[in-house]
């Protein structure tokens, strides 16, 4: 992942996007043009969702190896309001049973003439890895991959980031947990190193310390108070229980909270303005207090919106680079 | 349950479906209504089925929190014949996992704009929960709860008797099963008190007995033979068989068949032209014998071709009522 | 299986395909005809797949209950490519559940005017069983019926076989494998006896020795070498693991792909212009080595491709019969 080459397979020779694999590699404009993109497609709330016939006649196809709610629901309603064909495929219940090779899967629905793989998977490495293997055509795009990249939620960060500050340049943004292991912290900040020259906090127990060569240009902290002040964003992360358990066995839930959660106290000492992120789904009153999610500067809901937005933006995009 | 006020939460202002959360609260006008546009849907067997654009470009999520291959089938062709976008979540396989809460999972899929939530779940007051949490545009509609209410198969029971009783005033009709922990019986039940005058004969095993306060207005009691003699309508529940294993240990299929079966023998004591119902799935030879289930009196497949027709009909009632 | 009526079953009175359930009994011009329709159905790699309007307005419905990635992707997308609506339901999670009979698990489906049933069962008998009950409107798909047939894989093998050879008559074809348990064998075996005075060469290790009363004109041998020498056509089937323990307790991958795998020295004993197929899904290593499955003369992505095809054309022509 260190050189130019291989930050822009995810690009044509002229410069369209065939696959979304990471941010790292796009430039500013080009994201600026997706998210202007995914804007074109929000419609107020109770009015029609958007439509368009750009994937009519297309195929995509959800490989989840993870399970995943809202991310898959995500893509398969972009994919329909696009006119796509969806198909479903929950990897884990049919071919993984016969042993079946994640390549053969690929070139057994590449010659169904799927058009697009929408993939999530625990391991590091997999979207990259179909990219390189699929036939001109095709192309892929990374849904969550292990603790590396996720970015289209880190493009959804970013649009609800700029759709409140109405900018994405001199932020101060402070992000909260488990660091070490969030391909949503990785992706989110890659994105805001690119759009301007933001101020990146990063914050993490004592045992989830982030290798910080994933985050060039941001800062790490283990004191939260001092993070948060001042911060024009605040994002929480979700944290895995397991996790929390295996690194520092004695905190309990609450615990967490009263030592890394978003409580109304400490997010006051926040800009006023600031506006509270987190990617979902949530554990209430352990990363985030209740309050919080459910409060005035909590903007929540607003990227669940924008993440459909950008997913169909994205796929409209790669369509367009055939 | 016991004021109007929350009767008529499902209905809007001017009197439209908002949401279907139960039978109570609708008027005799109004189940009339929704019958006639479930006929209005309906096609002799081996025509094309009905289809209609009310739908057009909205979302309608299935969420099954209980496994149901019929209510979940019919309510997804409903909505795909009335050209929505359809999404099936089970919720069991992913967000539960991570522990993400219902309400949540709610609110993220109603800004992917989500326009009708189909819910099926074990516990009592999940539709009403869901449906005071909502958005004004959003509409609930409940596809069986706990043992309270299961309102499109009351509705679909009232279209079946009325289609060959030609009226729902002055029947005698019987239900005969585990009534105690019935939504079945509760919404039928409801539904047949609202339409008319009508005698309705409550019959279930000893350690079954139901609660008659859910039943205003019907008769209950332990003798089988009694309760058919001169019935327009029988109707068996689907017996669970966890449950007679706990209440009467002793008794084996074959007894149970035997003594609170429909047996030809003992739908000879109803009226010559009595009509046999079942909401399926069907434990043959056990509440129902099989010569009976396929038998000329039988209107059990008469009753899954008008469900689909019910749900399509509220289906678009709920639309319409924006 | 022995009389013509039998056969026939699936064949209305003037000729039309009601139901495909296997290939015995199908005409050489039919199955031509079959080929030809799917050949219409194929566009190069990416063009946008053929669509076609025949299904609209109709349902089919996947009921899988075996798993399988490969085959029910390949029926969802051949029928949403023909406009229908698509109903897939994993049976062993919901109804089996309850216990619910097939039978009423069918009738319950076609009373909601679904039109085509897709099945695949680990059961003998299970196809045509169920178009032995349906209605006289409803077609039932065979998708693979325990070791007893998959004709729409046969078909598939056909058309790849004609595709390559520009013929079906006169062809040395070498099978490989566990024949004794291969519905995939049986199928392909079976179209090459009706399609032409063929060569079909059957090879298996000592325990998996087929009855050769289902291979009418076949030969068999143990000795692979022998079998595969001057062969137009050389097909591995997929190997059960379980079985191969079971049987040759002794035998490892390694000493499998030695014995009966096709290696690419084994493959030099063919015809030069030889065809490699696998019905896949495929183990690597085990029944065919990698080098010679990603080969010169493997065919096995076109048999994917064409499947689809074929399933589009089978899809469609069971439409017409009505």
């Amino acid at each position: 992942m260190s050189t130019p080459n291989k930050f822009s397979a995810q690009l044509t020779e002229d410069g369209k996007l065939r696959h979304l694999l990471r941010l790292e590699g796009l430039s500013r404009e080009f994201i600026t043009h997706l998210l202007d993109r995914a804007e074109s497609y929000q419609r107020p709330a109770g009015d029609t969702p958007a439509r368009d016939t750009i994937l009519q006649g297309h195929t995509v196809a959800n490989l989840f190896f993870e399970p995943s709610t809202r991310t898959r629901a995500s893509f398969e309603l972009a994919a329909k309001r696009l006119s796509a064909d969806v198909l479903n495929l929950d990897v884990n219940m049919s071919s993984r049973i016969k042993g079946e090779s994640l390549l053969d899967t690929i070139y057994t629905l590449q010659a169904m003439q799927v058009d697009i793989f929408v993939v999530r998977d625990a391991s590091a490495g997999i979207p990259d890895f179909i990219s390189s293997n699929v036939q001109s055509q095709v192309s892929v795009l990374n849904a969550g991959e292990s603790d590396v990249a996720h970015p289209t939620q880190g493009l959804l960060d970013l649009l609800t980031i700029r759709q409140n500050k109405q900018t994405l340049d001199g932020l101060t943004v402070t992000i909260i947990g488990d660091i070490a292991h969030s391909r949503v912290a990785r992706s989110v900040s890659r994105g805001l190193t690119i759009m301007g020259d933001n101020e990146i906090r990063l914050v993490a127990p004592q045992g989830l310390t982030p290798d910080m060569g994933n985050y060039p240009g941001a800062q790490f902290t283990h004191d939260i108070n001092a993070a948060i002040e001042g911060a024009d964003v605040v994002m929480a992360l979700r944290i895995q229980r397991e996790r929390i358990k295996e690194k520092s066995s004695l905190m309990t839930n609450h615990e967490y909270l009263q030592y890394f959660g978003l409580t109304e106290e400490r997010i006051a000492l926040a800009k006023p303005d600031a506006i509270i992120m987190h990617p979902g789904p949530m554990n209430r009153d352990v990363e985030i207090a209740g309050a919080v999610a459910d409060g005035p500067q909590s903007v929540i809901t607003q990227q669940v919106r924008n993440g459909l937005a950008i997913r169909m933006a994205v796929l409209a995009a790669v369509m367009e680079s055939r």
